[in-house]
């Protein structure tokens, strides 16, 4: 077990680009700057994937311009290409997020291209990174299981990850998309793929879909990985299965790994306090268990 | 890891106990039945604490001689006492549950009792129990945390365990009433109790309070635990925190074992059906995220 874990919020981006409810754009500066103040030290802030296949965060520029960027906080932003890439930089983007499914059909689908194509997309976007000093942090989809082919041969989580990090992501996160994945599953992919890129350089991404989330992390810190892709408040939803629920809770996980005694730098009743706020923002009930309780507790 | 795990349903008991609404007896039969007919093989079917206590369950002998008995299916009900069990017993009752705490605060302020003497109270239980080959099972709540006290001694856990065990108990049950727990604290409370119980008389019971049961779940089951106690549509809320969450989902531990290739021999489409009938006779989403998934599947 890692002595101390890092938490990639992932809220202001895969949280809202799901959710139904329109977001005021300072509500979304907001939120990045709430988090700020939780000791969370990565926050991803926003996509700038094409509006019209991201229609709710089509005001990326205004969000990541009006954020207010602490020191020693880093804050990527998604980016699909080059020209993605530009506009974030246009806005003063210094970490830039890229994303590819280890399903074909997936791939396919969600951004019209093989994922051989996605990669050779990333390759001028990585090249620019690195003579710009811009680090990039790469996402692998589907990880244990796609909606269109179902079954995802762990060969092809394992090339697309070396990939990704042989092209120059300084971290690789593993995203269980739809949430179907169960601890052993989850444990043996990490292992997979920890046998060609370094643990060190391996985040994972847990979605809730399924009530897993919390016990694929359990069984991957096992395995050793110490960054853990998160969102406050649950939100994400899932765009496979409506009604479902979303990216693993950020309170949860943290709350989950202090009684570890695993430090993650996090104030979680700050944490929570967010969680509550951007419930109230989104018109609904948090989706994190630990928020609630905490809540109830007064 | 076990190759079989056997799930104790506690729905209809601790599952409806600790629900608002309040439930008919026929909905209360017609549950127990639909549950039957999913390969569960242990069913606590209902609670003969006094009405006083417990007014949702004050059915209980019309709920216990209203279900249909299936062989091979083992019907628990709750009994506080001697005269608990005599009712229990009246209406066909062959195997019943006693229960105290780890915390003597939560003893007293639940049974007016400290944990000593209601391990008296339970002595005639046992000793009858032995006499008429009625099996007894027992539970030990606050195992990892009290309400009233905070903190429990994980000596306390392992005194009133073995002393169950010692009175006869063929199995006991180690309950986080609060869901407080977290895995390494559940692992190690295990642990500790397994050391003076054979694992194979010992079951886990988590609820979901803070979103922790099923990744504490996999800690114990990593352990040897091959019981597991939940409640379908993870009904229950909290006494002790409003607005939280109840027992953990008996679909999302069987999603979680079946997915890890462990054998439970229930079906959980069934299940799950169950769980959506459930919910909507409590007028509330379910509480399964797996059953949500599954209906969003369709």
């Amino acid at each position: 077990m890692p002595a101390h874990v890092r938490i990639v919020e992932v809220g202001p981006r895969d949280g809202l680009q799901n959710e139904q409810a329109q977001v005021p754009t300072a509500a979304k500066i907001e939120l990045v700057d709430r988090l700020s103040a939780t000791g969370l030290r990565t926050i991803e802030a926003t996509s700038f994937v094409s509006p019209k296949w991201v229609p709710q965060l089509a005001d990326a520029a205004e969000v990541f311009s009006g954020i207010d960027r602490r020191p020693g906080i880093a804050y990527p932003v998604l980016v699909p290409n080059l020209q993605g890439y530009e506009r974030a930089r246009a806005v003063g983007a210094s970490e830039v997020a890229v994303f590819t499914a280890a399903s074909e059909a997936f791939n396919r689908r969600n951004t019209n291209a093989g994922i051989d194509e996605s990669l050779q997309r990333f390759a001028p976007v990585l090249e620019r990174a690195r003579d710009e000093g811009v680090r990039v942090r790469g996402y692998v989809s589907t990880v244990l299981g796609c909606p269109y082919q179902g079954a995802v041969p762990l060969a092809d989580v394992v090339r697309v990850a070396k990939a990704l990090h042989a092209m120059g992501c300084y971290e690789v996160s593993l995203g269980d998309t739809i949430g179907v994945g169960t601890p052993g599953g989850a444990r043996a992919m990490l292992r997979a793929v920890a046998a060609d890129v370094p643990m060190g350089a391996l985040a994972v991404h847990f979605h809730d879909t399924w009530g897993q989330a919390l016990a694929n992390i359990l069984a991957c810190l096992e395995e050793g990985v110490a960054v853990v892709d998160s969102a406050v408040a649950g939100t994400g939803g899932c765009p496979y299965a409506r009604g479902a629920s979303g990216n693993v809770a950020s309170e949860d996980v943290v709350y989950m790994l202090h009684g570890m005694g695993i430090d993650t730098g996090i104030d979680l009743p700050r944490l929570a306090d967010t969680g509550r706020w951007l419930s109230g923002m989104l018109g609904r009930e948090t989706g994190s268990k630990a928020g609630r309780a905490l809540a109830a507790a007064g």
